[in-house]
């Protein structure tokens, strides 16, 4: 049952011990089934006993064998599959729940068109963390493996994430960076600091969903304002100010999440007197930044971080492996996040942080990210074409990103058909879900990097077609059992 | 200004980096300084040129340095020390608040000894993480380095941390456990997933002080129940449960946290008596239960975990760098913490846990405690002895641990000693900081691993005796000068 692969760069004893617990793992070889002899394994192999026995021992370690003395042996009992479910398994109709879809959209499995979902295929990032970087980071970190990170973050990587953020026109330096487990944190970590139940807060509409469940959990007040092709609406965002005066807005001006939409320097400029005239805090949010294929404005450098707090992660465009993202604020403001960090996870990950600081010291980081952009500007160019030809609207194509925002017919049943699609392992996401204001009801998120496949396309135009005019009610009395057609 | 060393691990021009990475933060080459030719530096260490030129171009990638052309290669303007202050730099007085206590007790500046800190020192954890076991979780984490890490963590991960918990005696599968980054992490998902403002929850008097704050700052109502050297009181956890009807309770039933006492069976059995008929729910804290020294009686393994949820971590005993804790509980339970995860920071580092995982795998861990664990009670008994004999009285021995729970005679004025402590580097964290009840204003936590240097016993037995009786009013009035007489 086991063969091994002389040429490859990995260890004799690591492809045995590797085989084996697949065996395991998918039941080959189940609970209380006995293992080949050291002796007879090394024979059958053609290696050294020592190397079955290094193989062996791991597997005794993880508690998958055991020993039994002279009997050899055995996969262990409590090496079989789990009976207790994951607390991952989700219940029928919870698949579309807002902090739930976070989980199904970066679901790489098997079969699942990801046609709605957030990050990008593996495949697409396979070269953004050189293993020599790594290798370089573990080795730093090994010699720091038992200190503590400090809570605010690694001075040298702090400095260089300044210099990144000076290369997109952000004065700053490693005094203003906060390290954070990603863009998430950044947001958590904002709310905690600045945010009280009652208060308002201000949230384009549409935008990122996960966000608004997390505020309304908390007793916040969202207030949607519109967003358009060239940033968020003027007139609403000053009347809002008015009416409510809210603490805070949460924007993203740069290929915004979910339309990939971006924002006139114009319109920053306008949102920053709004925001002096108003005694309004905001929080930036550029985890989609990585992705802008050219210069773009961004209203942390316009301001100088005067009322900005902005925040940003590589979890998109490096890795989703390394959790990092990052806060650039005064230094006043990034006190009181700090203070919030420390109380929420006491302090980063040595580990992550050496590791991160390295693979942007290699450098080539820049060229991924190139590379990364060109590709999906043809996916985002592709993706249109099949998406428009199988009759989906597009309002305006945006300026790049991961992220097209297309339409349905009104008259179509969009949640019938994301059921539907969810049946035929395709996930797609209504609008709905990125409005904080009900709206967007025949929207759909396509990601470019999953929309150009055919798989997708056939499926919508037949769909489509089949939903057009007086079919739908067809459709809804088949839906049950329905499969492609 | 080089030197290089030819029988290290380390590449040559890896040291070379290093090394003038080393100048250039310490401002022995500052900025806008000229650096040596590649060909003068080549020829001055006798290595290649292409060596040097590997070391410069990391320099520029880390933008450190640049090449202006046929002048030359200069020490960056960006490269300078940053001129605003890190938002860690503390103002006077805040050194003794709770939430920069944490930064500080893990702050291992040159010549602060931490007598009241509460980490272990680096080099009794330097074998706690196999360079070989890191590699292999490195060579596991890159082939997933493009992958997200599911929200509950990485299976195998979970499966090991099941084991873990059965070898303690707790009856947990996989499906029952959630990664967390670390102990504080768990505390805040359990208090997100369970807590509104208003609700009452119990906490042990004196207990972990960073919770106090956390739960203080959400509007939580926190009623202290007295802590024996044998577990709560039972008379005040009755009455409170009557009286206050809480909602949860937070207990560290072993080596516990600062008094290092631990529960007694009977004790923890009426425990979940009480629990069962008050409809309590209890967050049974075990960061600390690495370093019981032999067999205790948790509630986790009472409870099967009905009721009790249950949290440890890997931050004190194996690496403060990896930030990596676990929560086990019931299924219903535990989807609300991942919920709470997923709001809070999305995810896990799939990095950290395949680190951590073949960490596990190795097995050696468990030496590694053990052989932690004797050195602590070694410690403990020689700190005990040094404390004693400076004129500290010890309320109980305790189990084992990192803590002793020391007291000074009531006239000494101990706000003041812990200034005065500070002042001559040494941190000294008052009782009643550990407080939810103001009491313990006369006790003062020692961490083992520091507390048996003459330098704290030296200091304390000179300083108390000064303290003792009239002389008081005399230290008082110098106090603002005062160095060691």
């Amino acid at each position: 049952m086991l063969s091994l692969d002389r040429n490859a760069a990995t260890p004799l004893a690591d492809q045995i011990e590797l085989r084996l617990r697949e065996l395991i793992a998918t039941g080959q070889l189940p609970a209380a089934a006995r293992l080949l002899s050291i002796r007879q394994l090394a024979a059958q192999l053609q290696v050294s006993p020592n190397t079955v026995v290094t193989a062996y021992d791991r597997l005794v370690a993880l508690g998958l064998i055991e020993s039994r003395g002279t009997a050899g042996y055995f996969v262990s009992e409590s090496a079989r599959h789990p009976a207790m479910p994951d607390a991952a398994v989700l219940e029928a109709g919870e698949e579309q729940e807002a902090v739930w879809l976070v989980q199904q959209s970066g679901d790489q499995r098997a079969g699942v068109l990801l046609a709605s979902g957030g990050a990008l295929p593996p495949a697409w990032l396979e070269d953004g963390v050189p293993a020599a970087a790594v290798q370089r980071g573990l080795a730093r970190a090994s010699a720091g493996m038992a200190s503590r990170c400090p809570p605010q973050g690694l001075p040298e990587l702090r400095e260089r994430i300044a210099m990144v953020l000076r290369g997109i026109g952000i004065a700053v330096d490693a005094g203003r960076i906060l390290t954070t487990y990603g863009g998430t944190h950044a947001i958590d970590l904002i709310c905690r600091a600045f945010l009280q139940p009652g208060d308002s807060v201000l949230v384009e509409d549409p935008g990122y969903f996960l966000m608004f469940d997390r505020l309304r959990k908390d007793g916040i007040r969202i207030i949607p304002v519109k967003r358009h092709p060239d940033g968020i609406d003027l007139n609403e965002l000053e009347a809002a100010c008015v009416a409510h005066r809210p603490r805070l807005l949460f924007i993203q001006t740069v290929v915004h999440n979910p339309t990939g939409w971006g924002s006139s320097a114009a319109n920053l400029h306008k949102v920053l007197v709004l925001a002096q005239q108003h005694g309004l805090l905001i929080a930036e949010d550029d985890v989609q930044g990585h992705f802008h294929p050219g210069h773009a404005t961004r209203l942390a450098s316009l301001s100088g971080l005067d009322r900005v707090i902005y925040y940003s992660s590589f979890c998109k465009s490096l890795s989703p492996a390394l959790r990092m993202g990052y806060i650039a604020a005064e230094p006043a403001l990034l006190k009181a996040l700090m203070r919030e960090k420390i109380y929420s996870v006491l302090t980063g990950s040595a580990l992550q942080e050496y590791v991160l600081l390295e693979v942007l010291a290699a450098g080539r980081w820049r060229k991924h990210h190139d590379r990364l952009n060109a590709k999906l500007l043809a996916a985002r160019h592709a993706s249109a074409r099949q998406l428009v030809g199988a009759g989906i609207t597009l309002d305006h194509p945006g300026e790049g990103g991961l992220f097209l925002w297309g339409k349905v017919a009104p008259e179509v049943d969009l949640p019938l058909l994301v059921q539907d699609a969810y049946r035929n392992k395709i996930l797609l996401v209504s609008g709905a879900t990125f409005s904080a204001s009900q709206a967007f009801a025949s929207h759909i998120r396509f990601n470019v990097a999953f929309s150009q496949q055919t798989r997708l396309s056939d499926y919508l135009r037949t769909r489509l077609a089949s939903l057009a005019g007086a079919q739908q009610a067809l459709l809804r009395a088949g839906s049950a059992q329905s499969k492609l057609p």
